[in-house]
């Protein structure tokens, strides 16, 4: 790890508040929605940030916009190129269309029609590869060898952090005394700039991460001591199959509280509940962080909790729910 | 008509305006939702006010409280009761329920099953019928014999009307310069409201309202300048099959500067729409009015244009788009 750490370039909160107001005309500062039912369910006071509503439909609008237009006019001429499950690829278009500017995405042929279409709606380039973190690799590498495109990894590139950051920031103005809040975890974007943030401007808030128990990399990470990655495991929430990488363990280790894990059932449960009793449309990633709190109510009873609603994104057409 | 007319009690815009202040306790101010996505495919500026975020799920908890709560002591002690085709049915059963007085409510026996299990939710007593008007209407004059409860009909009842115009007072307050509303029609209660609250606040404003073509009773009304009514029409959006009565009809009439139908196919690709793009729950009823905005480009291309989203009361496990 030293060398790493040497060689990483860790975002500072200057960053978060830089990246706030360089992305400000080209995100939403998203509502935060509370249920009376789902208070009563948990025992909780629950704070939901919902980037479900965010431009390009999810919080990875904040981190991509954040990287295209930090970009120098040179660079930012040549295009930007990423790998993604899906949002960061869609955020990345989002924001290269917004700044006029080429963009390429290696794409599982696996991922949502939904997110496949909404990136080529924002004007992206797809390049299909294998559903395997090794074939996502080895594409990409051809791809950007190729184009010269500036790389915007989907979570392990500090602009990318600093620009996530900004969602917590929001929550922590948008709700008074917060003591905890609840991230779900994949690679760990959301959940860095989420530590970046609080652990500047609330110390004494706590960080949880949820994760699907079938992609539970991070928390065995965590429990570990090190970054271990699985390849391609397999769970409904789709945005959270990633490993963690340098940077983001960085965060992880040094702020998170606890990473909680929810089974395939818990997860559809949660999703279910959020869609029937708040009426709004999000992803299963995006409840993970129900799923680990209606589990685990003895930590969250009686606490003001910020959970962050990732996503929106999802194909209607193949609702987890209506799977034969 | 004359004698229906003079035997007629009105609600005037002072009603409304106590009916707001009656409901506060109980009630959201919903907020008022926009997309760029559909402003930009429809031409229009669309302001879309979400009752699906309403208590109870729809604008009936405004109609419904502001009727119990103005029952005195004695008669709110007997308790209420209605018959609906599912919506008013729960948001009685809501009011009832803060006011904890009893509350029966007959229904179709083919209601969706998310509104019967609502009603219970709320402590609400469910006498089933079959699904046509004449069945709802004697099954119900038995349930008023036997418990001697109020009638509160679910829209023609001044009561009522009064407080569905709060929801236009809200949208009137939170968007400016508003030139045109769009409300969808079944027996015409927030169609009557939103009447009465735009004709003394903002008598500018054009009140369309939105109809399905397969229940298209309230438009050959219209047309017809006499209330026709359909028996058990079937249509998509089950909130709006029953037809106008007097009071509704009064306000339809003097009112409403047209009636736009859609068709099945056209109000479930409205709704699919709305869900992808704005990351909403709601139900097929609250889809007609986008669903003839964009059939009717050349009447709001270019206006501000309010929209009602009525309801988000939908049964996730039986979606119009995934039924074979």
């Amino acid at each position: 790890m030293t060398i790493q750490a040497e060689t990483m370039i860790i975002p500072t909160f200057d960053d978060v508040l830089i990246a706030h107001e360089r992305i400000k005309p080209y995100i939403h500062r998203t509502p935060v929605l509370t249920s009376t039912f789902l208070n009563e369910l948990t025992g909780a006071e629950l704070f939901f940030k919902c980037e479900n509503f965010q431009k390009a439909g999810a919080f990875k609008a904040r981190g991509a916009s954040n990287a295209v237009f930090s970009l120098s006019e040179n660079k930012a001429a040549v295009g930007v190129a990423t790998h993604s499950s899906g949002n960061h690829a869609l955020s990345l278009s989002y924001a290269a269309g917004r700044r006029g500017i080429p963009v390429t995405v290696v794409m599982p042929h696996s991922a949502p029609q939904a997110k496949k279409d909404a990136v080529r709606g924002y004007g992206g380039t797809i390049v299909e590869c294998e559903p395997s973190l090794s074939s996502r690799e080895s594409t990409f590498a051809q791809v950007v060898a190729e184009s010269g495109a500036e790389f915007v990894h989907p979570y392990n590139d500090p602009r990318v952090i600093a620009g996530q950051g900004t969602c917590s920031l929001e929550l922590n103005e948008q709700v008074e005394n917060l003591e905890m809040v609840v991230a779900p975890i994949g690679g760990g974007g959301m959940v860095s700039g989420t530590c970046l943030t609080l652990s500047n401007v609330a110390p004494d808030i706590k960080i949880y991460a949820a994760e699907p128990l079938n992609a539970d990399d991070a928390a065995r990470s965590l429990h570990a001591g090190h970054i271990i990655a699985d390849d391609a495991p397999e769970t409904v929430a789709d945005g959270l199959k990633v490993p963690l990488k340098d940077l983001t363990w960085h965060f992880v280790k040094n702020h998170v509280t606890d990473i909680l894990t929810a089974t395939e059932e818990e997860i559809v449960d949660a999703m279910k509940l959020i869609w029937k009793r708040m009426k709004i449309v999000m992803e299963p990633s995006s409840a993970v962080p129900l799923a680990t709190i209606i589990k685990n109510k003895e930590i969250f009873q009686g606490k003001r909790v910020g959970v962050i609603i990732t996503g929106g994104n999802v194909d209607l057409d193949n609702l987890p729910w209506n799977k034969n």
